[in-house]
C-alpha cells in the first residue's frame, strides 16, 4: 500500500501560559423534550419534526472518547444520561465509569433537566438539581464542578447563588443575555464576572459567571455534524482540497475575535449545538485535526477543554474581573423582542407544576413516616416527572403542545401513583394496630379531590350511605400549627361538622355559582369523560386547626333529629344596596363600587393600613408583526401592538345574570355573600372574565380567584389576546417595586431601568415584564401592598402605584423562535373544542411599611403547602375505635420557628433521610425574623432515636466538610475583606440543633437506629 | 437506577433448517465517484451536493462491530477502503484485521471499484479486481468469495464467468435486471439461477447467481439511516411507543414476500443503501432489536449473514436451480426506459480509457523488462486512476461533469508518470553501455505525442536541427510479429525513412486536411493553452516491421543532396471523375458513388468477398418525453423520440469546399487520395460530421475516422441529437447479429427477442442496442460483414443487413435516474465553449463465412495495443553508435502462437512477476486457432533465469493448486454429467510449457534468479 498515511494527531495540549488558550469544549444541547417528547428524542422517533436522537449521542461520544485519552465531552441532562446508563452493557458501564474518572467525560450542571430560571420554584431546582447530582455521586462517585445553563430565557440570581454557588459549583455559563447588554460587555470585556447574586449571602455566595461571545455553538464555519455542509480539513496531500493553511489562519482569525472581547489568555469555544453529535466522530475528526495544525503553527494554542479547566486556567490568572450583582431579567435577544411572554405561557401547566410541588413535598413525608415500602407504589415517577417539568421548555410553555400534553400526562402519572402512596401511609400511620406493619392498612381512603376548585369531589358530594359520615382527614406538611378554612362541595345543606375531639364546628354553607358548575361539566366530561347533571348545590365552609408535620380528623355527618343548628350557617345573599358595599368579617376590609362593580378601597381596621385600589381586567392585544418590526407575540416573546391595554368588560357596564344556581336572573354586577366564616363578591367582568374576592375571618389578606377563557379572539382568529388583572393604587412608588427570585430573594426593579446599562426603551410594555413565583410588592413612606401568585407569573408596574399580574395568552401566530406553533391551547369534548378556561388564586395584602415580608414568606408557606386532604366514608364511632384522630410527626408542643421552614423530608434508599431546613427572611427583611433561627433535630423527629447527622452540600452529593474550598477572585473596586454573612455554625453532636442564618439552607442525612421506627412514632 | 434496563440482545442466530432464514446482509453502496468525486466522497467535502463521507461508514462500522461479535458488514469498493486503512493507527489495523479474520468485515467483490459489465473492457476488469485482492490478500491473507455487482446497469457473461467463476468466486449478487424479466423470475421462483456465462467453458465456469428482489436497498420501513425519519423499535416499557409486536409481525410478513419468490428456505435482506451507514450503530442498534424479538417469536429466523454465508445455505439446500446461459442485456427498469445510451455517453472519456489501458500495458512491461524503480516515477497512479474508471458511474460517463473532469485528471497524471517510465525504460534498454545501470540513460527521448491524432506532435514537426535526424523507435506490446503503417505529422515533404538495417523505406505524403487541422489549433488551445498558428503540412506515411515484445528504430532525415528521391511518393488528389470511384492498393477494394458522395461496395478480389453497402451518418431526435411516457433520453438512458434516424446531410447534397489546405474550393462530395501505401477518400456529410476512409496495402480491413461535434442542436437547446454511422448491406441475417462481452466471447443478438422470455416490444430502437467492446459481426449464408471499434460503443442491426454504432450523443436533459444533469460536454477556449467533438476509427472488414474469427481477434490486438512511438532528435551515427537499434524480449526467434496473447506482464513487488496469458478463440470459431496451443516460458523470457513458475488464481490472490473447490449445484434438467471443456494442463516444472485451451486465461508468479537480470537481455 502506497506508504502510511496514519497521522497521530497532537491532541494532547494542555494550557500554554503566554500564549492565547482556545479552550474547544465539545457538548450536544438536548433539550428535555421541546419539539418532540423526551422519549422521542431519547430512541429518535418522529424524526420529520426534527431529526434528534439521544441514543445516537451517547453512544457515538463514547465510542469516540475511546478512541483518544485527550479527548472531552460534556454532558448535562441526566434525564437522557440515565436513560441511557440504564440499557448499557456492565462492561460498557465500566468504560464509561473509566471516562469520567480521566475527567474526558465530564458532567456539567448534572441535574435531571436544564431548569428554567424564570418559571421554576427553588424547591424543585433544588429537587431536581438533587436527583441528577446523586445519580453521578453513585454511578460515577464525583460531584460536577461547573453550572451549564446555556439556552434559558434570562438568568436568576438564585441559580447562581444557591444552585449554583452554595450547591459547590465554581462557575456558570451561559449565552443569552440582552442584546444591548451584550453590546457594551463586550466594549468593556465585562463578559466574564463575579456574580453575586445575594444581597444577604453577599461574597461568601459569588460565582464566577462566563457569558458566551454570541450562542453556544462554535464560531461560522467550524460546525461539523455528519448532516452539515462543511468543508473537512483535508490534509492528505494524496486527496483533493488540502486546506490546512487556510483553516489554521481561519481559526486564528476566529479566536483572536473571541479573545478581544475578554480578559486573561483564554477563551471558550462551545463545539456543539441542539441534539449534533449524531455521529461523534464528525466532530472529533475536524477537532483533532484542528488542534494539531494550530498547535503547529503556533500563534495560538487550542486544547481539548472543559468549563472546569478553562475556569482552574481563569482563575490563576492575575486579572481583575468585574462584579455583577441583581440578575438578568428580563431577557431580549434584539429589539422589540422582549422574552417576557413566557412568565405566564401555558398558565394551566404552570399551575399543575406548583401544586404538584408542594403535592411531592408532601407525599415525600408521609412515605418518610411510615417508611419506604420497597415493592408498592412510591413517589419516584413524580420526581422524574417534575424534574422532566423544570426543563426550559416544559414549565415555561414553550414546547409543542403534543410535547405539552406529555409532560401533563407524566406529571398526572406520578401524581396518581403519589396519591397511592399518601393513602396508604396516612391509613397505615393513623392504624391504631396495625396488624401487618403497614402493608394492608384496615380502611382504604377513596380518591383524593384534586379537581376541588372546580367543585368535583365524589366523596364529599355522595350522599352519606346509611350511618356512615364523612371522614376528612387533613394533613399539615407545614413545621408550624395551621388555622385554615375548609372548603368541600356538598348537595345537603344540614350536615354538621365535629372536630377529633368530638366538639361541633361552626359550618358556613355558600350556594355553587354558575361559573364554577359549567366550569365542572365541561371539564369532568374534557378530562374524566364524565357527564354527571347532578351537580354539588353549596360550598361547606368550617375551621380547621392541623398540627405541624400532623393531621387532624372531621366528621361530616347528616343531621340526627336532635343535632342543634345553631352552628350550621347559610350564607347571607345580597346585591349591593347603596352606592358602595364593604365586606369583611375580619380585620382586612374591602369597598366596593356598585357603579363600578370594582374594588375601591381596602383597609386593615387593626394595622390601620388603608389604600385606594381600583382593579379589573384588561387584555393587551399581540403584535402581529408592524411597520417597525415583523417580531410578533407567541409562546416566548410578548410584544403587544400598542401600549395600551384595554378593559375586558366592552364598554356598556356588564351585568351579571345572577352568578347563583336558582337565584334568578337578579340583575346587578355584584353578588355578596356573607356569613361568619367567609364574606365573598362575585364579579363578571366579561362573559369569559369572572373573579371571586374572599375575605376569611382569620385572615389578613383578600383571596382573588380568578376564572379566565376561553379567550375570545377577533374574526379571523388573528390577533392574540394577553390577559392581566391590574391593581391601580395611588401610592408613590416612584418607578419602584420588587419581584421574588425564584420564591427566595426580593430584587428591587426600576421601570425602564436596569442595574447595568442606561437601557434603550423600545418596549415599554413588554421591557417593564419581570417573573413570579412568590409575588411583587411595591410600597411607598405609607404602605406595602403586596400580591403573592399561586404559579409562576408575569408581573409588572407599568405606572406608579400599579401592580399588574398577565393571567392567561393566547397568540395566533408563532415567534420564530423555533417551536413553530402558536400559542392557542384548546380542550375538546368529543370534536367540540373551546379555549382553555385557567381558574386560579392570587393573594393581596396591604401593611405597614416594613412588616409586609412577615404575610409574604408566611402566607407564601400555606400557598405553597395546602393542607392535604383524604376522604372515607365510615361509621364515625368504628373510625374512633381503630384510627388515631389526632398525630404529629414531631415532638407534641414542638414548632419549627417562625421563620425556619422544612423543605425537604425524605427516605432515600438504605435507610437514610434527607432533610432540608431554609430560613426564610433575607437580611433586614423582618426586624425579628431576620436573625438566627434554631432547630432541634430531637424534638423535630421525637419518636425516632437518631443514630448520626451529616451536613451535606445543598444536593446531597457530598459532605459539607469535603466540599471543595471556594475559588478566590480579584473583583474590581474591591481591596477589603470580602463580608461574611451570619450563618449557622456547625450542629454539635450532642444536642443536634441546627442553627440557620438569613436565606441559609442547610442540608442533612440522618441515620436513625432502626428498631423503634414504627411503634412509639404517634400519640393520640 | 430504576432497575437495569440492560438487555443482552441475542444476535447470534446461525441458519435454521426447517425455518425460513431472514439473511440480514449489512452494507453501503459508495460509488468510487457519481454526483461527487471519489476524495470528496472519502472526505465527506461538497456535501451540499450528497450527503456522503465514507470515512463517516468505516470508522462508525468498525466501532460497530466491536461491540457484538455476531454483527457482520460487507464491504466492496478498495479505492475507498485503502484510503481509509492507510490512515488507521496500527492498533486499529490490528482490530480491523481480526474482524476480517473472524468473518465479521467480510470483502465482497474486493475489486479497486465496482466494475461496469457493459463498458469496461477484460483486460480492466481483470486489473482492478487483481489491484484490490492483492491488498486483500497482503493486509489480511483472505480472499473474497462473493461478486456483489449491485448497480451496474445490466450485466455481462464475461462478469459472470471469468470475473465470477474462473477467479474462484461461488456467487454472484446483483439487483438490476430487465423488469419484464423480474416479473416473470419472480413468478416462476428463478430470480436466483446457475449462470453458465462461457459457451466455451460452459459449467466448467458456471456460477451461483442472486437477483435481488426489488433493489439493493432494504424492504420499505427497515431502513434504519441516522437522518432518515424510520419508527425505531420500541422495547422498553418506561418509554412511550413499546411497538415490538407490530414491528415483529411487519418483519414477519415482508420476509414471506420475499420467500415466496424464491426456491429454499433462504432469502436475502440487502441492508444498506447509497453511502449509508453514516453513522452505524443507527443500523445495528435496530437490527439487534430485530434479530432478537423476531427469533424469540420464532415464526422466522433472522441472522446477521453475509453473501458467502447465504450462499453456503443455498448449496446444502436440496433445491434444484433453473439454469441461465448467455447474459442480462440490455437493461430496462420500466417500459420506455431502456438504459443503452450509457453504452456510448461521454465518447471521450471512454476512447481515453481504451487507450490508456493498452498503454499501461505496454508501461507495465517495460517496466518489468528494465526493473522497476523504487524512487522514480512507477505506474502505481495510473493504474489506480484506470482502476477508479472502471467504476459504474466513470466509464460508463454516468457521473457529473466536475466528477468526469476528476477522472479525466486522474488520468493524465497517470499518463504522464507513465510516460516517464516508458521513456526512461526504452532509453535504458537500448542503451549499449548503461554504465550506472538504468538510472540515468545516456538520452532522454522528448515527450510522446497523445495528441497525434489531430497532428499535434512537436517532435516530428520541428524543423531538424543541423545534422540531426527525428529518432522514432517504435516498440511492439504484442507477441506477435508485426508490420504496421506509421503516420506522423511533418512540415517538410523532403524527408527520406530509414529503417534501422539502414534501408531507405517508401514514404508516402498526405496533405494534413482542413478538419484535422481546425481541430488541432482549436484542442491544443483549450487542452494545452498553446495558439500556434504554424500547422503541419503533410501527413508523413511509411511501413514499419516490429519484432514482438520489442523494438525498432526509423531514422527520419532531411534529404541530402545526392539521396535519391524514387523512394518518396507525393499522394494524388482528385475529385471522383466517372460517377464511381473505385480505391484500395490492396486486395480490399471499396466503390464509391460520385452522386451520393457515400460507400456503395466493398469486395476482397483474393476472398472474393463481395457485398453492396451503404454507409451514412444519421441521428436520434432524444425523446423529452411525450404521451405515452414522461422519460426523457439522458446520461444512462436512450430513448428516440420516433423510430426514424435523420440523416446528417441535410436534403441539400452536401458539397464539401476542398478538404485540404491550399487546394482551392474544389466542389464536390468526395476528395480522393491516393498513394502506394495508402488509399483514402475525405468524406463531409454535414458542417460537424466528417469521415476519412482509409485502405492500406497490407491489410485487408477498411479504416473509418469519424470526426463528429460540436452537435448542433436546434433552437432552445431543447431537443437533444444521439448521432450513429449505420451500414446497410443487402446481407440477408435473419434478425441475427452478434456483438462481443467486455471484448472477449460473441453473443448472438436477436432483434426483438431475448433468450429468456418473451419481449414485449415498447422500444424497437433503443431495446435493441447492445454494448460493444471489441465489435459486432453479422452474416449470412455468403458473407461475415464485421466491425471493430476503438472504445466503449452502442452497436445494434435494426433492420437484417444492417449494422449501426452510436458514436456520439448530447441529450439536453437529465433522464431521472440520480445524476441530475443533462449530457452537455462542451470544450471552452478562454470563455468562448462548442460542443466537444469525438474523433475515433471503427475497422470495417469482410469475409467468408467462417473466417471472420480471426481478422476479428488478431485486429482486436492491434487496435488494443497500437505500436508505442518514442521520439528524440539526435545524430544519426551519434545514436547508432550508443543504441542498439532493435531489440527482443523474448527469444530471438520465437513469438506466441497466433491465438494467443500476452496480457499481462509486470514486476509485481520482491522482484515476482505477473504474467497472464489469454487464448484468443472461442471452441468452434476459427478451424485452426479454436485448439489447445503451447506457450514456452524458457523462450518468453529467454534473457532471465526462470527461478519458479507458480500457477495462480485470476486476481492473482491465491495459488491455482490452493484455490477452494468449485461448488457443486442441481441445474434443472440436467441430468448427465457436467461438460468438461478442453484446458491446458499443469505446467510442467522442467519444460515450462504452458497450454491454453479456447477462451483460457491462466495466470503465474514468475520468479527470476536476481543477477543476470540486466545484461544478456537484448541481441541487436
Amino acid at each position: 500500500v502506497k506508504g502510511g498515511g496514519y497521522v497521530k494527531y497532537g491532541t494532547e495540549a494542555k494550557v500554554v501560559p503566554g500564549k492565547l488558550n482556545v479552550h474547544l469544549v465539545p457538548h450536544s444541547h438536548d433539550d428535555v423534550g421541546w419539539l418532540k417528547t423526551v422519549d422521542q428524542y431519547y430512541v429518535g422517533s418522529n424524526n420529520r419534526i426534527q431529526n434528534a436522537c439521544v441514543r445516537n449521542v451517547l453512544d457515538s461520544v463514547v465510542d469516540s472518547l475511546l478512541r483518544d485519552p485527550n479527548r472531552k465531552f460534556v454532558f448535562a441532562e441526566m434525564a437522557f444520561f440515565t436513560r441511557w446508563w440504564e440499557e448499557q452493557s456492565p462492561e460498557r458501564q465500566e468504560q464509561v465509569r473509566r471516562l469520567v474518572k480521566s475527567g474526558q467525560l465530564e458532567f456539567v450542571n448534572g441535574g435531571w433537566a436544564m431548569n428554567d430560571e424564570a418559571t421554576c420554584h427553588y424547591i424543585d431546582m433544588i429537587d431536581q438539581t438533587t436527583k441528577g447530582h446523586r445519580f453521578i455521586k453513585q454511578q460515577f462517585n464525583t460531584t460536577p464542578r461547573a453550572a451549564w445553563q446555556i439556552d434559558p430565557f434570562g438568568h436568576s440570581s438564585v441559580q447562581a447563588y444557591l444552585l449554583g454557588a452554595e450547591l459547590g459549583l465554581d462557575s456558570v455559563h451561559f449565552a443569552r443575555i440582552d442584546y444591548q447588554d451584550r453590546e457594551k460587555r463586550k466594549a468593556e470585556k465585562s463578559l466574564e464576572v463575579i456574580w453575586r447574586g445575594s444581597k444577604t449571602l453577599d461574597s461568601s455566595s459569588q460565582i464566577f459567571t462566563n457569558i458566551f461571545f454570541v450562542h453556544y455553538g462554535p464560531p461560522t464555519g467550524f460546525h461539523y455534524e455528519v448532516t452539515d455542509d462543511y468543508v473537512p480539513l483535508q490534509d492528505n496531500p494524496r486527496f483533493d482540497g488540502y486546506n490546512i493553511k487556510e483553516a489554521v489562519n481561519d481559526f486564528v482569525n476566529a479566536s483572536l475575535v473571541y479573545a478581544n472581547v475578554s480578559r486573561g489568555n483564554h477563551v471558550m469555544w462551545t463545539m456543539g449545538d441542539d441534539f449534533q453529535y449524531q455521529f461523534a466522530e464528525s466532530w472529533f475528526r475536524q477537532m483533532d485535526r484542528l488542534i494539531h495544525y494550530v498547535n503547529k503553527d503556533g500563534r495560538v494554542n487550542a486544547l481539548y477543554s472543559t468549563p472546569s479547566l478553562y475556569v482552574d486556567a481563569k482563575n490563576v490568572a492575575n486579572v481583575t474581573w468585574p462584579l455583577k450583582t441583581h440578575d438578568f431579567f428580563p431577557y431580549a435577544d434584539r429589539a422589540y423582542a422582549y422574552w417576557t411572554g413566557y412568565f405566564t405561557s401555558r398558565p394551566a401547566l404552570k399551575r399543575y407544576v406548583r401544586a404538584l410541588s408542594g403535592y411531592y413535598m408532601a407525599a415525600r413525608q408521609l412515605e418518610f413516616l411510615v417508611g419506604k415500602n420497597s415493592g408498592g407504589p412510591n413517589t419516584y415517577s413524580l420526581g422524574d416527572a417534575l424534574g422532566i417539568a423544570q426543563h426550559h421548555d416544559a414549565v415555561t410553555g414553550t414546547a409543542k403542545q403534543h410535547v405539552t400534553n406529555d409532560y401533563m400526562k407524566r406529571l398526572a402519572l406520578g401524581a396518581s401513583e403519589a396519591e397511592a402512596v399518601v393513602n396508604s401511609a396516612l391509613a397505615c400511620l393513623m392504624n391504631k394496630a396495625p396488624k401487618g406493619g403497614c402493608t394492608k392498612p384496615a380502611i382504604a381512603f377513596s380518591q383524593q379531590c384534586s379537581l376541588m376548585n372546580i367543585s368535583y369531589c365524589p366523596s364529599t358530594e355522595e350522599t352519606l350511605p346509611g350511618q356512615k359520615s364523612l371522614i376528612l382527614v387533613a394533613y399539615n406538611s407545614l413545621g408550624w400549627n395551621r388555622t385554615e378554612i375548609i372548603r368541600i362541595p356538598v348537595n345537603d345543606a344540614g350536615l354538621s361538622v365535629e372536630d377529633s375531639s368530638g366538639n361541633t364546628l361552626d359550618a358556613q354553607y355558600i350556594p355553587m355559582d354558575n361559573v364554577t358548575s359549567n366550569l365542572r361539566s365541561f371539564y369532568t366530561k374534557a378530562y374524566l369523560g364524565i357527564s354527571s347533571l347532578q351537580r354539588p348545590k353549596y360550598w361547606l365552609v368550617f375551621k380547621a386547626k392541623v398540627p405541624p408535620l400532623g393531621w387532624n380528623t372531621f366528621f361530616i355527618s347528616k343531621a340526627s333529629a336532635q343535632g342543634s343548628n345553631n352552628h350550621k350557617h347559610s350564607s347571607v345573599m345580597l346585591s349591593p344596596m347603596n352606592n358602595t358595599t364593604e365586606i369583611g368579617p375580619g380585620n382586612l376590609k374591602m369597598v366596593f363600587s356598585s357603579d363600578s362593580g370594582r374594588l375601591e378601597r381596602m383597609y386593615n381596621s387593626r394595622t390601620g393600613a388603608d389604600i385606594k385600589v381600583d382593579q379589573n381586567y384588561f387584555w393587551y392585544a399581540s403584535n402581529v408583526g408592524d411597520a417597525k418590526d415583523p417580531q410578533v407575540s407567541g409562546a416566548y416573546i410578548f410584544r403587544p401592538n400598542g401600549s395600551l391595554a384595554y378593559p375586558v368588560s366592552s364598554s356598556k357596564i356588564c351585568t351579571v345574570t345572577s352568578a347563583f344556581i336558582g337565584n334568578g336572573n337578579v340583575q346587578s354586577k355584584l353578588q355578596i355573600v356573607r356569613g361568619p366564616l367567609i364574606d365573598e363578591v362575585h364579579q363578571q367582568f366579561s362573559p369569559w372574565v369572572a373573579q371571586v374576592v374572599r375575605l376569611y375571618k382569620e385572615k389578613e389578606h383578600a383571596e382573588f380567584e380568578f376564572t379566565i377563557g376561553p379567550i375570545s379572539v377577533g374574526k379571523g382568529h388573528l390577533t392574540g389576546k394577553e390577559i392581566i388583572t391590574r391593581m391601580v393604587t395611588d401610592m408613590t412608588t416612584a418607578k419602584e417595586f420588587y419581584t421574588d427570585s425564584n420564591g427566595r430573594d426580593f430584587l428591587k426593579r426600576v421601570r425602564d431601568n436596569r442595574t447595568d446599562w442606561h437601557l434603550e426603551v423600545n418596549e415599554p410594555i413588554a421591557g417593564n415584564y419581570y417573573p413570579l413565583n412568590l409575588g411583587m410588592y411595591i410600597k411607598d413612606e405609607k404602605a406595602e401592598l403586596s400580591v403573592l401568585v399561586d404559579r409562576a407569573t408575569g408581573g409588572a408596574s407599568i405606572k406608579d402605584g400599579e401592580i399588574e399580574l398577565m393571567l392567561h395568552r393566547r397568540t395566533s401566530m408563532d415567534d420564530s423562535r423555533g417551536v413553530e406553533e402558536s400559542l392557542v391551547e384548546t380542550v375538546c369534548v368529543n370534536d367540540t373544542c373551546a379555549g382553555l378556561t385557567i381558574r386560579g388564586n392570587y393573594y393581596v395584602s396591604i401593611n405597614k411599611v416594613g412588616e409586609g415580608g412577615r404575610w409574604r414568606r408566611e402566607t407564601g408557606q400555606e400557598i405553597y403547602s395546602p393542607l392535604l386532604m383524604a376522604f372515607a366514608h365510615e361509621n364515625k364511632e368504628k373510625w374512633k375505635a381503630s384510627n388515631t384522630v389526632k398525630g404529629y410527626a414531631m415532638d407534641h408542643l414542638y414548632t419549627l420557628p417562625q421563620n425556619i421552614a422544612l423543605i425537604t423530608l425524605e427516605e432515600l434508599d438504605l435507610g437514610n433521610v434527607l432533610l432540608r431546613l431554609a430560613h426564610l427572611y433575607e437580611a433586614g427583611e423582618d426586624s425579628d425574623y431576620s436573625k438566627i433561627a434554631k432547630v432541634e433535630l430531637k424534638k423535630l423527629f421525637s419518636g425516632k432515636m437518631i443514630k448520626e447527622v451529616t451536613e451535606m452540600s445543598l444536593s446531597a452529593n457530598q459532605e459539607k466538610v469535603k466540599m471543595k474550598e471556594k475559588m478566590k477572585w480579584k473583583v474590581e473596586g474591591e481591596a477589603e475583606q470580602p463580608s461574611s454573612p451570619l450563618r449557622g455554625g456547625p450542629v454539635d453532636k450532642s444536642t443536634l440543633v441546627v442553627e440557620l442564618g438569613p436565606m441559609e439552607i442547610r442540608t442533612f442525612v440522618v441515620q436513625f437506629y432502626q428498631k423503634q421506627r414504627r411503634r412509639k412514632l404517634f400519640v393520640g
